[in-house]
């Protein structure tokens, strides 16, 4: 680790200025949140796997910010040369680099890996100080890392129309509808999940997201994907061309956004611009560039002419966030599949730990002398969760994990994004809480769970968390709102419960997403954290509704189901704005061992009563006998 | 009214450059929500009363933007003149202008009633279309009012330290340290009660707020107070100038803004500058002039050097919101006082709806076949108002009242904002809602309750929207949560119950409360509104729980109460944060009558008996027996 901060400084020094500073993002070109291997820059040179967090290193520190999700495993991966700046709490970095470093200060990035956005926040903080933002014209990470793993030839598919609901043909109209609207002659796509639901391709370049490395420029009149050929089969070559979209190498999308810039893109297809360039129809007009700058890296947004851009948000956002009618089936469809995995889960653990350690098991609260376990015999926190991955893998549809399963026992689980390393990773314990947050990606949806179970003998204090994150989840997921309200105004619903005995958690409380792609998209999203998009929440999109509580050195609960959108039946309708409400796709019990049933509510227990009722339901046709019975047991009815 | 507007455009017309527009604001000088009879300026050319809205006179049309609580009211009162346009519904202002007036039209305004912030957001929205923002050098609507009421003496008094509870020079010292900190040299104050706050003055030029005509300049050596001198009595001139506080007449404001900016108007007083204007001190860092654009006048912003303003929210907004030992004391004291007239108020509707209507009264729910009364003993809205005065005026410190009464019966109850007039004002009715929301000036502190009854029958619909109502208002006072959440993220609390059935409310949740002085007080508030100052709640702020329910033409609810903010007193303290709570302070009973006991959940059922148990046991001091015994019947205990 040594050796790479030094060979990184010494190659920081060569440069032309000479760099002060090197920034180092998680990102890859598509500011993608999941990253393939070869992308992993910031876990190479920080050692810290976490899924979000930022690497700054100067002539002699090397420091880590990183959000309240990270901080207990940032703290145990991070080496004694780097410091960890807590989000949120240690001074953000653009302060941090005012009252640190020195004025002029040259500081580098690689402007694939940086947003506009970013980029542009980071030259107004540096400016007040005369410090200056570099663009290294190669990627300084990239140089020093000598085993990097190769890049790797998987090839794209079609994402047939009976999942996608939708033809590129409708995609494309709408999109160009929108870009007319809008002034745009022109779009670059550089969110990988955007290409790939615009273009009905998918492909597994990335761990978890079935996307393809590729960007894509779509104007009024034509389209292209640019990306690594060796991927794109005759089969694909031909559908994509079916739809007018020209495949074209990954790295031509450089050239080709200045020739889209200059207005040479079109006249090289030579659809609406004559020979000269001149405008033959009206929409030419349209002379904007459309350009996400929360997903456009900075080196193809400085190809354009900055007075020509529109920095919005890709229409894409939203309309991927919309999901169709068959979109929504699929997903229904999908979590139905997971919720018996689930379920078949949690009856293969409840036994082992009974057999193997003598616990009192999922429904009875016994204590038991923790004794030792023969090697061979013992569940890890991998071993379990290969087991979970097992079980999921032999429902239809099956493509992978939407993430890296977090399967965490006592302490563990009070760091919220675990990922247990086979080699490393803590033993099932029938004293401790065991907390599993994971999904997976199938043909027709992704998918989301995490539930936390107890073998033993909860305490009252773990029971008391348990019940208050219980309540939250309810609350937010049983809400009606009007139209035009957003997830930062719902996100309170979900903490109140907590929030009454001075509990909290330190990240949002719901994601949108995908329909077999990413695990979290947006626009929309339910946070405490003010949000720059502040999307409302509409009919017909996917949130996740997952509080938590999570005790340093202790324990972690947290409870998440999947939501859809809908239109919501109340007696009237105040103000003509329509109400909206959540529907619950995920099926899979509560522990009613570790709900403190006198602080529900009837109206609450109501609810938990019900949904376990529509569990059975919709999951007996997809249990054995000995499965069903199990969930027989865990859906009990209750009462206070 | 055809006359005012016939005469305003030919007022417009003769103008240099002719004005093709005139906007008329509600606000006066300072910005105040509240202004005295000669500054209501909107109200005069348009006939709308209400206290917020903004007039627009072009050649050919008048329009007037109001919001939510005033849409029903600004119907019935504008002229067919006059069109109504619906915040949040119709075209915002600017946008109507871009969209309607021509190209480089001339919009004047009298830049003495427009803030800073309001003006610069008109320039640029009007620069579109290279619209012009005239400032007119003389009020036009004051040229034209013929009969507009003279300008009061009335005398500025002193407010004493046993109510103030904090000294004028320890106010200065505070207001100076923040100067200093914020790098400027002085600070103009505009708002009409952060002035009287400052020099602990109140006064009676504006009804309903004890506040004095009056600007204040506050320097790191100097102090000013801009005011019609002969309003200022020899006791109050020697205590401000024992404070070191010059008096100096109400226009010179003005000249002294550009002294100011000019850095002349300390060397005038001769004391941190030397002869040549030279500093002879390290305070003269400090060159910027403080100056809140939410709340100063665009006339004296004008005055200023643009590049040495310090644009930024008055540091006394916080600075009086955070209320003192003393002040708080007061308030209590105030609203226990407030809380035993509105008992008494209560006592008495009782008796006379019942004698007079022959109505079951207050606690039986009976129809009655409505009645001709003999004029002499019909009771109405403004007659039982005065009654409801009549015992606030009883009690001791009373001054008047902070706000006008809304005293509402059936269908007026749905005018949010409604004022009842005497000579229009409707008949009490034993088979309708009545609603009252009310406050009074007393010199510990200013009250705001609003409570909403039936002497009848009242229908399954109305008490279902009286009980979701009160789930709101409990849900929100009853909340926990952690220092910097902020009143945008409460108000879902008080909603959520409406939305269940599709119900809810145009207006905010609460406002803060002054200490005598202005009913509504930020910086801090409860609401649907992102706001641009997103102030947390803090402990010692005062802050109203009100949320209703308005059914145009039938009747409408609200339940009101004043809350102090504490801190809680929670079990654990996740993150360090520190956790806060809110203290109800006023002291009423709600009707059990009108509440569905079935839908409220066993917490709000104990919250409600607590709730009752403590008025009975804060107000039996000030209660004769038989008010007693009532109030004993008003508040027994219920259970589901």
């Amino acid at each position: 680790m040594a050796d790479i901060l030094a060979s990184l400084r010494s190659l920081m020094a060569s440069q032309s200025p000479p760099l002060d500073a090197l920034l180092v993002p998680s990102e890859d070109y598509h500011q993608s949140e999941y990253v393939s291997a070869r992308d992993k820059r910031r876990e190479f040179v920080s050692g810290f796997t976490g899924s979000a967090g930022l690497a700054l290193i100067t002539k002699n520190e090397a420091r880590l910010w990183t959000d309240g999700r990270y901080f207990l495993q940032a703290t145990q991966q991070l080496s004694d040369q780097w410091k960890l700046m807590r989000i949120g709490e240690d001074p953000p970095l653009d302060v941090w680099m005012s009252d640190n470093l020195q004025k002029e200060a040259a500081i580098g990035i690689d402007p694939w890996c940086v947003s506009v956005d970013t980029a542009q926040r980071w030259e107004r903080a540096f400016a007040k100080k005369n410090q200056k933002l570099v663009q290294t014209s190669t990627n300084l990470v990239d140089e020093i890392w000598k085993n990097r793993p190769p890049a790797e030839i998987n090839p794209a598919v079609d994402h047939p129309l009976e999942f996608a609901g939708r033809s590129v043909a409708e995609k494309l109209k709408a999109l160009r509808e929108k870009l007319s609207s809008e002034k745009a002659r022109g779009i670059i796509i550089t969110a990988l999940d955007e290409v790939a639901w615009l273009y009905n391709i998918r492909g597994s370049d990335v761990s978890y997201s079935p996307v393809v490395h590729a960007f894509a420029i779509v104007t009024l009149n034509s389209a292209f994907l640019y990306v690594d050929k060796r991927k794109v089969s005759s089969k694909v070559s031909s559908s994509l061309q079916a739809n007018g979209i020209e495949v074209r190498e990954y790295g031509a999308v450089s050239s080709d956004a200045a020739m889209l810039a200059s207005n040479q893109l079109d006249q090289a297809t030579g659809v609406n611009f004559g020979q000269n360039g001149v405008c033959q129809n009206d929409t030419c007009d349209n002379d904007l560039i459309w350009v996400d700058p929360a997903s456009c890296c900075y080196a193809l947004f400085s190809k354009l002419d900055a007075n020509k851009v529109l920095l919005q948000q890709s229409p894409l956002a939203l309309a991927k966030a919309l999901k169709n009618p068959v979109e929504l089936d699929g997903l229904k469809n999908a979590h139905i599949r997971d919720g018996a995995a689930v379920v078949q889960y949690l009856v293969w653990l409840d036994k082992q730990m009974q057999e193997i350690y003598g616990a009192s098991g999922y429904f009875l609260e016994g204590e038991v002398t923790s004794k030792k376990i023969p090697e061979t015999m013992k569940l890890t926190e991998v071993s379990v969760s290969d087991k979970l991955e097992g079980f999921r893998a032999s429902k239809e549809h099956f493509r992978g994990l939407s993430f890296p399963t977090i399967s965490s026992v006592g302490p563990n689980a009070a760091i919220i994004h675990y990922s247990p390393q086979a080699k490393t990773c803590a033993e099932l314990d029938p004293n401790s809480i065991y907390l599993f947050d994971s999904g997976a990606q199938y043909l027709d949806g992704t998918t989301d769970i995490t539930r936390t179970v107890h073998f033993g003998k909860p305490s009252a204090h773990e029971k008391a968390c348990y019940t208050s994150v219980l309540k939250g989840h309810i609350a937010l997921g049983n809400a009606r709102f009007p139209n035009g309200t957003n997830g930062y105004s719902l996100d309170i619903l979900a903490r109140i419960p907590l929030w009454r005995y001075g509990l909290d958690y330190r990240h949002g409380t719901g994601h949108g997403i995908g329909s077999y792609l990413n695990v979290h998209e947006g626009p929309h999203q339910i946070s405490f954290r003010p949000q720059a998009r502040n999307v409302p929440l509409q009919v017909s999109m996917t949130v996740t509704d997952e509080p938590g509580y999570y005790e340093d050195g202790n324990f972690g609960i947290r409870l998440e189901n999947v939501l859809v959108i809908k239109e919501a039946d109340t007696e009237f309708n105040f103000g003509d704005k329509g109400y909206l409400s959540f529907e619950h796709i995920t099926w899979a019990p509560y522990q009613i061992k570790l709900i403190d049933l006198s602080i529900l509510t009837p109206e609450e227990i109501q609810w938990l009563n019900r949904y376990h009722s529509k569990c059975r339901e919709i999951l007996a046709p997809s249990l054995h006998k000995n499965e069903m019975e199990w969930l027989k047991k865990a859906t009990e009815p209750v009462s206070a």
